[in-house]
């Protein structure tokens, strides 16, 4: 079946984003990272604000910190809440339009579908300490401090709401080492697998 | 610099060796799979059927089997000579010409190199099966537990000699689902990171 959707997980500073946004253009097709927020907060009553720290993140405090959550009369955390919306949208965005969409655990909420490709965009810590310094104006050891934040938040939240391994290579069509194959080479080699 | 070698690990079934040897053909460089046995037993002294059976693959008894081998006054077990022969092998193989190299945890012997590219081929249980079962002549339940065995001795071994988790995306160029591109893409795209 012809490919129709991308996905894309990306260690924080390997440019995943950027490439994602790139290869949306040349294809000319739909691009959905932050622009979703929103949506789920339309579909779960919940500030945008709330939704920029929660919908991709675990809590600070990791795993446990999901099982110890504040749970409503029907079981679910404001986290399960905000994941939910966020599932349907990202359904509904699958159905409608050939896209891009940023992280989100896009790759496991779209497995049901065969027009999707997962990609997963890795890189050198020295490229990605490079890119995080440039973007965000930090020192070496800021970007390494948030570049270890993150990703660790990303994977405690993929962990927990895919029971997959984050970064695995399995889990995806194609993963890629932006550090040393370059931006335009990723976009290159990700549109060849949509022909 | 400009890429000269290709390292292929692989999920067993997945085709990784195919795509490499096709991928060496039409690149026209060397490639080395089995053909290093020779080698590697002229320079530890062992036989090439003994060395067929331990080169890549841990002991049948897993990660503990490393830790209880006998071992010669030197604190070497046979384990031990066979992989610092295959090393050695490796290395000059490196130096000597372009190639592809199979398996082996070639990628991280060959980690001080910039000239190389790190693929890792993977896919999908039910394409991996259909393909054991027809180039094994295996039953179906067979196929599942070859590949359950050798991918998990394949793990241990390349966990044990090199302190890395086998299959996580991170440590290779590229990864690659062949199940879903196709073999033809496959070799397509490695081809197109070594321009």
């Amino acid at each position: 079946m012809a490919k129709r959707i991308i996905t894309i997980s990306r260690e924080f500073g390997s440019g995943g984003r950027f490439i994602g946004e790139e290869t949306a253009k040349k294809l000319g097709i739909s691009y959905y990272d932050k622009n979703m927020i929103g949506q789920i907060a339309e579909k779960s009553g919940l500030s945008p604000e709330y939704i920029l720290e929660k919908a991709e993140l675990s809590p600070r405090k990791g795993l446990f910190a999901y099982a110890f959550a504040g749970r409503d009369n029907t079981g679910k955390s404001v986290e399960d809440l905000v994941y939910e919306a966020q599932r349907k949208i990202i359904l509904e965005i699958a159905e409608k339009e050939p896209c891009v969409i940023i992280g989100r655990n896009a790759d496991y909420i779209l497995k049901d579908r065969t027009d999707v490709i997962n990609v997963f965009i890795h890189g050198s810590v020295e490229q990605k300490t490079k890119r995080i310094c440039e973007l965000y104006h930090v020192s070496e050891a800021e970007a390494k401090s948030m570049m270890a934040e993150i990703d660790k938040r990303r994977m405690t939240n993929y962990s927990f709401y895919t029971n997959q391994k984050w970064g695995k290579a399995d889990n995806y069509t194609l993963s890629l080492d932006s550090s040393q194959l370059g931006y335009e080479l990723c976009e290159k080699i990700i549109m060849e697998c949509m022909k």
